[in-house]
């Protein structure tokens, strides 16, 4: 399964243990400019008594079109360039600055890999498209082509019986619904993080409370009617 | 265009070039045995003027699953161990020890994230299935599956107007038909490298003569009836 130490993944890892699935998690340390999060990806596959953590490294930077993986630039300043480059109407509509391009198509890839060296069918990921920031790799359409597309790529697939599916297990939930069956299921969300451009003071890292992420976050834990333990932690 | 420094890639990207593109081609130093091909993609880019070559980095070899990745054990020891557990019926049809879990579909997401960046529709692929080891990622319906999913996964095609082609020109021919085309569009096969399990010997690598890969590549030049400038010069 993909761990990112976001929200999402998290309760993503929590549903899937629930179900008693063996857990083997994966995270990219990928040029993010929130790396702290990797730190919560492995205490939270600890926590959940994950077989294995494995972090591939690669630098997505290196192909750059994303405020994500730009250290040279804020993302407020990808914000305003875009918003500068764009009509009214698409400024409407427009997919964040933050999409990173084909982001999950790469990390369902290496998942997809090591499914195969695993001789595991079942490849979890916690792709939303309730309340999200539009990525198109999120949606349940994408899902499926993905999931088609692996059960033709593989030798697993092919030559042996291997089916993989893609298991999005809180793809129809909303923010609020997550965090509650999180919650039900033993997550504990001080330990998670959503910020795409945390901000560093006094040797520590809090939210900066702007970004989409933190917005969606912000709004789920209201709707759900819990206090965010990582907010309240980090004084923000 | 996904470029190796193998004999299909490049000619691919001869085709391509050909045709009239606008070249940027991409290499993987993934943890493969055979790192020598990447200077050969690196002297091939230039020949024929790609604009840019990047190389990803990261190693599959943390996944596993295959000889190619593999450095503590040879690819024959591989066979060995891959033949005894097998039954005989299993074994006739085997896909080699030498195939990487959703290889291409790894090296497909980068480039994929990669002309989105670009603004770049066509995506080019040496992957051939008339002459080959049988690797499922190289056959047509996995080629169209990809193209399918790739045109749900971005902000380009779904937001915007790009349509992703992944474009396979090799698919349908034979490696000798490949050699000759090649070998009209100017292709130097002495700076191609097909095998996969080279030989050191006095500071030189050669092709070790026994791997799919070099069968392959020797029967195809048989065939067009031309001589293998690297076998030539490798004294192999």
């Amino acid at each position: 399964m993909l761990l990112s130490g976001g929200l999402d993944s998290t309760t993503t890892l929590a549903v899937a243990k629930s179900e008693g699935f063996e857990l083997f998690a994966l995270s990219f340390d990928y040029g993010q400019r929130h790396k702290i999060e990797l730190e919560l990806a492995r205490r939270n596959a600890d926590r959940f008594g994950a077989k294995k953590h494995l972090v591939m490294n690669f630098n997505l930077g290196d192909i750059g079109g994303s405020a994500l993986t730009d250290v040279k630039k804020s993302v407020e300043a990808w914000k305003r360039e875009s918003a500068e480059a764009k009509t009214t109407a698409a400024k409407k509509e427009s997919i964040p600055v933050t999409y990173v391009p084909a982001r999950n198509t790469i990390f369902l890839s290496f998942a997809l890999a090591w499914a195969e060296t695993l001789g595991a069918g079942d490849i979890f990921i916690g792709a939303n498209a309730v309340d999200y920031s539009g990525y198109p790799d999120c949606r349940p359409e994408y899902i499926k082509a993905f999931e088609d597309m692996a059960n033709l790529a593989t030798k697993a697939s092919v030559e042996g019986n291997l089916k993989f599916e893609i298991c999005a297990p809180l793809i129809n939930l909303t923010k609020a619904e997550i965090i509650k069956k999180g919650t039900e299921l033993g997550v504990d969300y001080s330990l998670t993080w959503s910020c795409y451009d945390p901000v560093l003071e006094q040797s520590e890292y809090r939210p900066c409370g702007k970004c989409d992420s933190c917005m969606f976050r912000a709004k789920g834990f209201h709707e759900a009617g819990i206090n965010d333990p990582l907010i309240i932690k980090a004084d923000c």
